[in-house]
């Protein structure tokens, strides 16, 4: 492999060709593969079915008596809020335990500081003139899109491996009493897979805000979902909070919706408990209660944390070798061609590639016409739009082992062959 | 048993010293009795355990191929949408099939009108300077706080057996254009009973508001909870709208909370296509999808309507007992004084009983130092408060017959006590 700078003009016509061949034979291959979502495979799905059986007609009362099947218990059962407590390392008295997703409780939480206010002191937000969220980017787009519908403009700030540009923000919610907040994804951030170091969530929880009720909205999507032997320690970030003086400033959310069923898992969300009091005086106009059922099925068949990390290593067997395949495809392809770097999470769901600049939009086009679907590109950015259109998200772990390889080796090609019209283009 | 008119004041001293003798036995026997709650009792809940067993690891698809354990299906899947738009008496274009409560699909409804519109034409509610609602009382609490938590002024409207008294509704609404919608529970209601009428139905469908998004919200809560041999068949709301032309009135939301299980059931909602992709349009940004494998434990478990109603004649034998003792109770103890009437529905949770004015509160407060609690007295109403005082709510379903004839007794006794004193004052 030579870079392409290093080529003539008649290398890389030669070069062109040979990569169109590739690119042409796999059109005819007629191949459908789907990469667009970090979706668990079926296998993921497997390791969780003997779940299915723990409540049943001996089983329905959790242990404190109430019975599981009626009405009641607003914010979990409390062996629910134990075990959940610890997933996302707070106090029980610091948890709502909800129903099978957790965006729904992060939009939940969105409708109410919109009309009701976040806190008791200060206006709803809706009574504002312009709210404003900070989102570190590349990030999960659904985030992104709960602020779209409430009409809240968003700030991109770039991420490093260590988490978003602190200095930026830090400047920026100094300023602007409008900014109400911002998005994190703190462990295996959606999709670079960065680790925040505790640097970074320090200055969060203790930076200088104008905004009285500034939250941070953490999805701690990914806390459990470790690829590498010795995973990263990281700051708790309510701990973070309650250090910096700042303890109603985190609302931490969860779920096993990567842990058991993508679409039947158990939500959660952890803050102060005056956070958590307000939330369930909100709750009770809303809800008469999550699915209990569903709360004691997990404890039942998790026991307690060991029980979810025994299990979020199986998970690991199967989908290590997926990212795995990503990375030794793409570095044998392109390694060496300095036309894209990718990400090497150590856990998560997400591969992150940057191509070159106004390069992302025409691969994933390119490959799409060829059977790949990928996210779209810009997609985990504020309103889809990436300014420099450099990013591709790649999600590995749906597809079968085989599938990826193909993909990848299709992804390579593509790649290559808009770099080299971005030369010819230029040099045009 | 003799009117208390008809008793000189010797007779009536005599009688009240009897029936405080009465109710201080009831004292000290250290009764604890919950009826406050239309929740069904665990026999009744019983019922369903075998539906616990319906999605195993040997059925975990939808009939599509949908992997209900996985991400996806915002609206349901699509047997779930067969089985519960017959439940609805909608097609499956007109349905979407939720989580496990149809409350939250309530409150998403109108948080929705109040931030983004009910329709594409109209102002989102909360750009108003106010909005208002009907709401026919006694009713259900719950819908009256969704109001209230949404600062949403409720006009309290009269009830007959037949439903709210359609002339002061057509009246109001064709005047103010600040009256968005009113609240119905048209079978069955609660705590009434009343069955609408098929020209009341008909009235609400076609009436001309001032209003242009105007909405009825049809909580469809006892659609197959019937007490009677031959239950009544009553006009459907989405049918109706449609023949006056206005398709677009009704939202009708129903659940299997009092089907299989009060806190793992199944909630939905149904209306006009154009209202179910507009509501499905905003679901996209909250939600990733329901509880799939709930829905399909549902469908497995029922198979069909055939199975629903079979299944609701189970409940029936199981509450029948508990509603016919209310009634032959309180008749045998103060059927003849004149001093209370209550409902004898024919379906549904509850028993309405309507005292003298001024006396509910007094009358609950009694019961409750005896160790009854009812519903808070006035909780029927719009903000909890009934201006002439005289509603008591009875849910006759989650204590055992037993309890039901003690409570029925000791609210016999506190009915009269406090018509005797009433007579004292009102005289004295």
């Amino acid at each position: 492999m030579t870079e392409f700078k290093n080529l003539n003009s008649d290398e890389l016509e030669d070069l062109k060709n040979e990569l169109i061949k590739r690119y042409d034979e796999f059109k005819t291959l007629g191949i459908q593969l789907d990469m667009t979502r970090g979706k668990p495979c079926p296998k993921q799905l497997d390791l969780s079915l003997d779940m299915l059986k723990c409540a049943n007609e001996k089983h329905f009362l959790a242990q404190d008596g109430t019975d599981c099947r009626n009405y009641g218990g607003l914010d979990g059962i409390p062996e629910a809020k134990d075990l959940f407590s610890s997933f996302l390392g707070v106090t029980p008295s610091e948890i709502i335990v909800g129903g099978n997703a957790s965006l729904n409780m992060m939009n939940d939480t969105f409708v109410t500081a919109m009309l009701h206010g976040i806190d008791s002191e200060n206006p709803p937000w809706i009574k504002l003139p312009q709210i404003k969220f900070i989102c570190p980017s590349p990030g999960y787009d659904r985030h992104f899109s709960i602020c779209e519908h409430l009409n809240i403009e968003m700030i991109p700030i770039g991420m490093d491996e260590h988490g978003p540009d602190m200095d930026t923000v830090e400047q920026l919610v100094k300023q602007d009493e409008n900014i109400k907040g911002i998005w994190c994804v703190p462990m295996y951030s959606n999709p670079t897979g960065a680790v925040y170091s505790d640097e970074v969530i320090e200055r969060l929880a203790g930076m200088e805000t104008k905004a009285k009720d500034f939250r941070i909205f953490c999805d701690n999507a990914y806390t459990v979902h470790h690829l590498a032997d010795n995973p990263p320690v990281q700051k708790n970030f309510l701990s973070a909070c309650k250090e910096s003086g700042n303890p109603e400033r985190v609302f931490i959310f969860g779920s096993t919706s990567k842990v058991t069923f993508a679409g039947a898992g158990v939500g959660m969300m952890a803050g102060s408990e005056k956070n958590m009091a307000l939330m369930k005086k909100h709750l009770a106009f809303q809800s008469i209660g999550p699915d209990k059922i569903n709360q004691l099925r997990h404890v039942l068949f998790f026991k307690d944390m060991d029980g979810i990390n025994a299990h979020m290593k199986k998970h690991r067997e199967i989908i290590k070798p997926k990212f795995d395949a990503v990375q030794g495809i793409l570095e044998k392809e392109i390694g060496a061609l300095n036309i894209a770097k990718w990400s090497n999470p150590k856990g998560g769901y997400f591969i992150s590639l940057d191509t070159q600049e106004g390069c992302a939009k025409k691969i994933a086009q390119m490959a799409s016409e060829a059977g790949l679907k990928l996210t779209p590109a810009g997609a985990t950015y504020p309103l889809k739009k990436n300014p420099v259109d450099c990013n591709i998200r790649i999600a590995p772990t749906f597809p079968p082992l085989e599938d990826i390889e193909l993909a990848m080796e299709l992804l390579a090609i593509c790649i290559q062959l808009v770099a080299i019209d971005k030369i010819g283009s230029s040099s045009g």
